[in-house]
């Protein structure tokens, strides 16, 4: 059967990992249509992972399967996951990697995989991207039902997201994600500031006196606020790099006010 | 309908962009073959992608769909473009990043990409390989006619190139690029120093006395000159990394001596 | 026909070295099926793309092609190969890039490249790449028989593998391959030291006291050794980065003791 196996991992790309798990996929499922979501997630960085695949999954078409691995505790005690939702399917480690994607979403079945049955046969203790997630997606991907997988799972472990504090007079968040272009990423929405009519962001020495609608709003080299394409309020600086001119990195706080 | 579309970006793969981008195209036509060439093009240098597609994009097969962005202009008041040659489509921002590789064809259509309809409903100011260029991509695979997605464009902006300047006794060119491997590929081609019958070339303070053919030609650790891949003068360092060796960056002045 | 080609090389994703490639493929087989395992060996760095080949291709279905490319010595005296195995066929310069995977398997077929009807029409010497290893290996895909690439090849070139020294008493190894985690891979196998009833591994300045299972056996910040994915003996830090605490590069000297 033909469907999108994307993959999201902190491998890297030196070290024939995520080859292998390319290749335990073909092996089961030839037809899996495989697409590169990202491996260069920092190493263990679950949050970086699940805000990548809040950024990219929702996008694909329905029925994709999205297998997430950055796995800091593979081989312990943490379970592997099969998570449903109406549209989507998310394999991989029990460890909050698919928090945000699953924020408000409808889930239809959790699912715990303890089925060795669609596991290799040589299963390692530090590789089960390899041994486990790879062929529970291909075998997913060829049809057979979820329930083969494991028992149901009560519940998921979550990631402990930093909230913004709102007030009457202002909103203290943090930047959450620095990305490629040095463009910080809070983790305040559209939703949190409509009630201040005049926002001016604070940033590290930097006071940003409005919103702005996109970079070229402002004089080359100048920083800008604006509403990113996720829905988060983010910072750059038109033609710069806003995290090297600020010298700020994800954690660093950010403050909207009145 | 199959067909393929090469992307080409200086978005990284740490960000979920990349992926968000493949999700729109996957939705719209699950059939599009999406083949990666870059996504670590240096953010916002249009020269390396211009670089980059004029290396690869000639390869491909007939009827193509070769999608790159690089768009610093994003939101603001530059052109999203559709360029179709007799053998391929070209699909990105209109800031020069195809006149490399338009160069000497034969243009049949120039679009303004304006039709709203082939668009993501909501649309970001500062997304738009997300919100117009993969959903535009997708509707001409599926084989919506060029002419649907906005009216013809006079003139496409193209960028500055610097060309050598050609004398009886020397060639004055420059680096226009540094690879992966540390070599430094000229703007300097074949042709131009065809006159020289003993070219010596000087770059830095090195000066090398002939042409090689290739890397091996030259000892280990020596530096040579030769016609690299894509027809220009190179200069590389057998079993090493010349950028490194001569400290030199793109941009750097290099000479043909008689 | 669609196969599976897959691909690993010393490119990088900056230049379109790699895009050229993947071109020259789907010109001549639409249908291929192109899948890249890494385009990030370290440059010229033959061992490490040995390592990875062996981390990853033998996972792939039957019939697939692989092709790898870390070719310093590209255009001179190395032939370019075309060597079949039960399950595989594998296609680059033969520089021992393959020692590895080809270590204890049954060769059927070596070929030595150099029938020039399955080249590209305008050879360069400096990327073989693109202008032999991917149109033999696209039409090796479309049913071109191995015997027409060449002739038959006598002896291929082999890697000078460090082995380990094995005494009653202790291993002494080596660090073959740092991973994206920094773990350290030896090239000590589980067979080696299963004569060892209670081994202690000493490397740098640190003393690990046994053999973990996987990395959540120890604290957070603890050294381990432990069985590897691929079958070898390897050293980490459990959530961390055991290169890097141990300032400890490929090459370094490794000791399984009483």
């Amino acid at each position: 059967m033909k469907r999108i196996i994307t993959l999201t991992t902190d491998f890297g790309v030196s070290d024939g990992y995520v080859g292998a798990v390319k290749g335990v996929i073909k092996s089961i499922n030839p037809e899996a249509d495989i697409t590169d979501i990202s491996h260069h997630i920092p190493p263990q960085d679950i949050l970086s992972a699940a805000f990548c695949l809040n950024t990219s999954s929702p996008y694909f078409p329905k029925n994709t399967i999205h297998v997430a691995i950055v796995d800091p505790g593979v081989g312990g005690k943490r379970k592997g996951i099969l998570v449903q939702t109406e549209k989507f399917s998310f394999i991989g480690p029990d460890n909050g990697l698919f928090s945000l994607v699953l924020r408000g979403r409808d889930i239809r079945r959790q699912i715990s995989l303890e089925n060795q049955r669609y596991f290799l046969n040589t299963l390692s203790s530090t590789f089960h991207g390899r041994d486990i997630f790879a062929p529970v997606a291909a075998y997913l991907c060829l049809g057979i039902s979820p329930e083969q997988f494991g028992p149901r799972l009560e519940k998921l472990k979550s990631l402990d997201l930093p909230s913004p504090r709102v007030s009457a007079r202002k909103i203290s968040g943090q930047i959450i994600h620095v990305d490629n272009f040095g463009n910080l990423i809070t983790n305040i929405t559209l939703e949190d500031f409509r009630m201040l009519p005049n926002p001016k962001i604070r940033i590290g020495k930097a006071m940003i006196g409005k919103i702005s609608r996109t970079y070229s709003d402002v004089p080359a080299g100048k920083l800008l606020a604006y509403t990113g394409s996720a829905g988060y309020l983010e910072i750059g600086q038109n033609l710069g790099n806003a995290a090297t001119l600020l010298k700020v990195k994800a954690g660093a706080k950010v403050e909207v006010l009145k």
